[in-house]
């Protein structure tokens, strides 16, 4: 069995859809961002990041939504969400999903998590201007190079789609014009359509 | 044949000396940031993030560091650099990469490319002034937590080696203690000792 530790509005969402992707049998726990459970000493023994997501496995308890994404890729080789067998392919993918966790949502939590990097109000304030260029780049480099359509990596679905899904729930708030990215939102709407993305975000407003 | 761009004392370390310990056959390229090629029309059409590393292969061109490692692990099997094999430890070990790239090398960044997430010449000197204890955080768990040891993953030597070696390079500029952190100083000193860091490290400044 597997237990996904999981907040609502963040990028957990991504393993979450994918858990569904590769109908996995799995648990859910919220954890409260609100109330701070992200750092009460009980979720620090799961993931002393103070982060999510985290996946509890019988093996032992992972974190990283790439590298959760490419344990349920792995682990459910019948639902096809990588291409584990095409060392290219794959590295592609890899790439993709290194992109959005370390330029993507890197630059997206400037706006509201400015403390990580700072200590001085006047520096978020600074930082939250910057986040629609800074974001704003990232998704013009996605619409114009990375995202090959329909899917991310082109034909087949796979673990960068529900990933790309999660953090494009952002960009309005981030100040992004949905607009000059026609691509990036088409493949919003289409992912947003889809049964499994409905379920898991249907799931996690109503825990 | 594979050519990889790289600058001398960037991240890019890492993927060149898992090309020697993959026995691959490849050319190097420099880009020297001196002169801000990573901007220039020419390695904007290799890499149009105008970062390094970029790894041209005869499929196509891969970015990304941990995209990168895991093609030469999936490349040359008989390296054993990664457990392809075994999902749960696999995983792992793009956990620990993604971690590298996503957190401590984004904080690292704070130090010197705050223009990326910020305008103000106040908000770099904050930002610079917050990275012993953003970075500081990061070795901490890596020491306590994340270093299995002797290797990063534990027995088996792994593409996870050269990412820490390669970052922990910049933590005493970062004004990390490092006695502190005695079992990644450990860690960085055998992997300093290896016949290909040597090697990859006198071929950068010797470029």
């Amino acid at each position: 069995m597997l237990t996904l530790y999981y907040a609502a509005h963040t990028c957990s969402l991504a393993s979450h859809i994918a858990l569904l992707d590769a109908r996995a049998t799995y648990r859910l726990k919220r954890i409260d961002f609100g109330r701070t459970e992200q750092q009460s000493l009980a979720y620090l023994e799961i993931n002393p990041k103070a982060r999510v997501p985290a996946l509890v496995t019988p093996r032992g308890i992972l974190t990283e939504t790439p590298a959760i994404l490419v344990f349920i890729a792995q682990s459910f080789p019948e639902a096809l969400l990588a291409p584990m067998g095409d060392p290219f392919a794959f590295a592609e993918l890899q790439s993709f999903n290194s992109y959005l966790c370390s330029t993507l949502h890197v630059a997206h939590a400037h706006r509201v998590r400015g403390h990580r990097w700072a200590d001085d109000p006047a520096s978020f304030a600074d930082m939250r201007r910057k986040v629609p260029q800074s974001v704003g780049a990232c998704y013009e480099l996605i619409e114009s190079r990375m995202l090959k359509g329909p899917w991310v990596m082109g034909e087949c679905y796979t673990i960068a789609d529900p990933y790309l899904f999660t953090l494009a729930q952002w960009l309005e708030d981030d100040g992004i014009n949905p607009t000059r990215i026609p691509r990036v939102m088409e493949h919003r709407s289409r992912m947003a359509a889809r049964a499994n993305v409905k379920r898991a975000i249907a799931a996690e407003l109503a825990d």
